[in-house]
């Protein structure tokens, strides 16, 4: 077992084997998106420098712009002090949302206590996501 | 029920009642830990605009900073698209850490394959969580 399989195998996968992982822009550090990753997808990451995940909703093994074109270049991998989620700064080309928008978290709490939508879309999903 | 309610029971809590949330600093946006709400916790998060968090360690409710005074200042909330995780923007007093670290996240994936620790702790343990 070479150091990288050793250092995953330390990872805390919950018991369906993932671990969430923060994709923050590398420049910025803005959160674009949380997903999962079992050991496979991580060890892809690394590997390939373009991160790969787990979907739990599909039940499907995925790279990140697989469909869409927009990759994200991985630039370093963090893990916290109970080594149970990751960081990965990355470059992202072209949008991390599939709805078009830079980053998932586009929803701002407001006091009112409802969403506001606080970013602009860059694309519209229907053009780069074909049907 | 109020707009907050609302929000809350909108949100797409895991099968145990569960959300992510991401905290990140409101100023330089570095993740400083994540960690698990329940509708509860959530709530008394807007409105103690300090974080309240549920431990599945140790299947107890806990407002971060509780035992060590580190509380989080709430500055703003976020979530994404599948509304299946949350962002909380906080000015973090002390460190986020209970090893002493302002971050959770003080371990780099080195060129080996190993973790690096890339920064210094701000406390010791032993002196902030009495025994």
């Amino acid at each position: 077992m070479n150091q990288l399989d050793e250092t995953i195998a330390g990872l805390k996968f919950s018991a369906d084997g993932l671990i969430p992982a923060v994709c923050v822009d590398c420049e910025t550090k803005q959160v674009l998106m949380v997903a999962y990753m079992n050991a496979e997808s991580l060890k892809d990451t690394v590997k390939t420098q373009k991160t790969h995940f787990w979907s739990r909703s599909r039940q499907k093994y995925w790279m990140k712009g697989e469909s869409s074109g927009h990759t994200q270049e991985v630039k370093a991998i963090y893990t916290d002090c109970d080594k149970d989620t990751l960081i990965v700064e990355v470059k992202q080309n072209g949008a991390a949302c599939h709805e078009g928008y830079f980053s998932c978290f586009y929803r701002k709490l407001n006091d009112d206590g409802g969403w506001d939508i606080v970013a602009e879309k860059l694309f519209n999903p229907d053009d780069v996501y074909k049907k």
